[in-house]
């Protein structure tokens, strides 16, 4: 096991003109601005060069705008004490931030010092709630992976025989870009669910089987219900090639050949579960996809001759993108067509293996961009998330290692996902003496009256129970909190509710 | 207001024949005799009363098996110090109550004063474990509302244009015979979801809904998806007609007018809900019924010309039966016919109007069981719950004031549920320095695999949340959970997985 990881590594090569660095030699030599970042080796026949600069340029930018809190924060605090600090601070901040900062807040600098810990909470969530407006107006990954993109994708799905995809990749930050980055998947096309280990909810989920399949049988959407398409559940677990041993899912103790087993476990309990459940041929079809979180390549894994997932054959896409950089366009399509099917032409694809060959062209442009704008490997192999994300929602999430994922109803059911995520943060944030933001979400359905008073009411409860569980770190400012909800049914963005800043400063008076 | 209960009272006389008596003249003459006890005041031409004999019985022996308890741990109490303790405990206990009591209790009685609460909770444990048992088997309701007259039942109700019948009753023990006592509707033909002042979920319901929609598109089961039949929503408030102010429903503060108005908002949210969030005219039908708690008897609302529910007009079944009370059977049935529609014969009635006329002959049959074995007005008419129901399922509960129900998937949703119910037990139970008995429940589907694994996590998740919010009292035995699982394909009974008495046990070693 322990070699396993470097010689995943020393696979991974930049074709014969560029001769591969190792992954210690790169680590460091990450800077933020991509024009002068970009991997000069060639890249690979298939990879949608323009679509990756686009997706950089955006990633570049919202990390940006959450790496400068620190840096600006600090500048404030050395002048909490100046003459007109309200205002200087102010200043800095929009000029760095592109924020305010709370006055009730900036206004005691002068009685104690200035509560860092509120500031950065603060930051936080006002930088997640200008990408969020900046995502559901402004459609940022069009053409990539934005909505606009959807119908036809939608479309190209059906083709595959699948009217669902919906997708659990771990609740990890290091996959929160699984769908739109790694698959190069509309976000609007996808159901996505995280949990910790990729550990789904079977009960959950053959609700939302029943859902998709009563609005087939009523409102022939997707599609009519006697169309013989899937629903397709993808589990997504994770490991590192690099450090495989510390830096793979921390819910199956970075054992990936447990992360494995374990997600086919789920995906056999959900087949059977409909099988069981309900007549007439019920059924799903089951993907089972590892994710190399430090090169962004997958495993995907093959069929066992009875129909099942089988654990130990996968087809590579690292390997794939390998053997074929040197191929012309034409080529490179032929051999992943082979490599998925006896089939020689893309045009002959069907079903899953036409599904599967999509995959895997997507995300050679994927292991190109980590390749060309993080040096092959990226720099932040472990955590560096910066905020966590509870309840239903954050369609507008999908950038790597910027949210944990906490998807959840309830702090009781939720917990061990949240605690994993809590933990983490104790790791990144508190252990600087900096709180854990955490951003309630709950969606609702703007059509249903009453509904967003529920979305409300769901917040508060959330936010209590974890005010409950977390108190230790909740008392002393560790852990802050922004509620926030979401009209599904509307395409404006998020709308923020409460914050604890907000409660504090109230309790204070 | 305060005159509108003594009117109600002044209403309800026992026919010309049997002069009335007050209700405070009947409040202390009941035995356990039914045979003793039957009133001699003639019944209705209508009711049956074979089966309120039959479910007399039923009603007496299970609640009896509760009554003998105190008693019995009395006489206990009194020998914890004579020779051969145990043994003669363990007579007492099978002769009265007919279960064995927990040797790791009776144990320690020369050691320390016997753990009365303990055995207490034990003791209610294991009766409603004997009345599960008696339930799945026997069938005591059979002829009643039993599971046989199911079958009936259904085709009855899918003529009435209704394919399910989902009834939210208050929480309150009062209405825990709703279904097969007050209305006589066979228990398996009915989704019962119990709530604190009827107040049901609305997303939860819309997602029953769904899986019942779609049973009908895949299956044709209970009919086929185009037939013009629909879902029913019931809601069923209630009030006291002898003490209004006091013995109403908690949750709206005894106030009926408000019970009604809030149960009619949760009515018109649901439809709502369904209507927006759905195509092609999907829909429910609604209906809104109160309950007197003191004499069993109906007020179902009529509709508003718009289609509404109307909040002041309503059918009362004590008034029909007051008038009807000297009336031949078809003379009865022609009145009752007219007081809900224009037809004279009930052959002619279809629809809401139909399922309307069956529940007021069937619980005509109720006012005389009250009548009858309760002398008009039950003696219990605030609280005198055995135990709290906390969880999904209790499908063999049906007796008045046994089970005060929380019916929820986590202590953190259903939390203002069971606080209601813990208030309760606390006047009843815990002043009198006995324990809250805690009966958690989580039905599973045996067909699916991983769900009775699931259903036993559930149980412990729910006990672990109860432990935590209810501290105080668990920690001095004040309140004792017993985790059991049902399978619902299978006839057969719940389980006990496990009890607070074990665990209490296993920490003090």
């Amino acid at each position: 096991m322990p070699l396993r990881g470097l010689a995943k590594a020393k696979n991974f090569t930049l074709g014969p003109t560029a001769p591969m660095k190792t992954f210690t030699e790169n680590i460091h030599i990450q800077t933020k601005d991509s024009n002068n970042l970009r991997n000069s080796g060639k890249s690979h026949k298939l990879t949608n060069n323009i679509q990756n600069e686009n997706l950089f340029r955006y990633e570049s930018k919202i990390k940006s705008d959450f790496d400068e809190i620190v840096p600006t924060l600090k500048e404030i605090a050395r002048i909490q004490h100046h003459e007109d600090f309200i205002n200087k601070a102010q200043k800095i901040s929009r000029k760095n931030l592109g924020i305010d900062l709370p006055l009730h807040v900036l206004d005691k600098s002068w009685v104690k010092p200035l509560d860092m810990r509120a500031l950065y909470a603060w930051c936080a969530f006002k930088q997640h709630d200008k990408l969020s407006d900046n995502f559901f107006n402004n459609d940022p990954l069009e053409g990539a992976a934005g909505s606009r993109d959807a119908e036809d994708f939608e479309k190209f799905l059906l083709d595959c025989g699948i009217h669902l995809l919906d997708i659990t990749p771990c609740s990890d930050g290091r996959l929160a870009h699984s769908v739109a980055y790694v698959m190069r998947i509309p976000f609007s096309s996808v159901r996505r669910r995280s949990h910790a280990g990729a550990l789904f909810d079977i009960e959950n989920t053959v609700n939302r089987w029943v859902k998709t399949e009563h609005k087939r049988y009523r409102e022939n959407v997707p599609n009519e219900a006697h169309k013989d398409t899937r629903y397709l559940k993808v589990v997504t677990y994770h490991f590192s090639s690099v450090d495989p041993l510390h830096q793979g899912c921390a819910a199956h103790g970075s054992n990936d050949k447990l992360a494995a087993a374990e997600g086919r476990n789920k995906l056999y309990a959900f087949k059977e579960a409909v099988e069981n459940s309900f007549c007439c041929g019920a059924s799903v079809d089951l993907m089972l996809i590892g994710l190399d979180t430090d090169t962004d390549s997958l495993k995907i894994h093959l069929s066992t001759s009875d129909g099942g997932i089988d654990l130990e054959k996968t087809i590579s896409t690292l390997e794939i993108y390998n053997s074929t950089i040197n191929f012309s366009k034409e080529d490179a399509e032929r051999e992943i067509c082979q490599t998925i099917s006896k089939q020689s032409s893309k045009d002959k694809l069907s079903g899953l293996e036409k599904f599967t060959y999509k995959l895997i062209v997507n995300n050679i442009s994927q292991i190109d961009y980590v390749k060309s704008f993080h040096n092959g490997s990226y720099e932040d192999i472990g955590h560096a998330e910066r905020f966590i994300g509870v309840g239903i929602g954050f369609k507008e999430v999908h950038l790597r290692n910027l949210t944990y994922f906490a998807h959840l109803d309830t702090v009781e059911e939720g917990a061990p996902d949240l605690d994993v995520g809590v933990k983490i943060f104790t790791g990144l944030n508190v252990s600087q003496d900096l709180p854990i933001p955490v951003v309630i979400r709950f969606d609702y359905s703007g059509k249903v009256p009453g509904a967003k008073e529920r979305a409300i009411n769901d917040c508060e409860r959330v936010n209590n129970a974890i005010s409950i569980r977390y108190k230790n770190l909740v008392d002393q400012g560790l852990l802050h909190t922004c509620s926030t909800i979401r009209d599904r049914d509307n395409i404006h963005s998020a709308q923020i509710i409460g914050m604890s800043l907000d409660k504090k400063t109230e309790e204070a008076h």
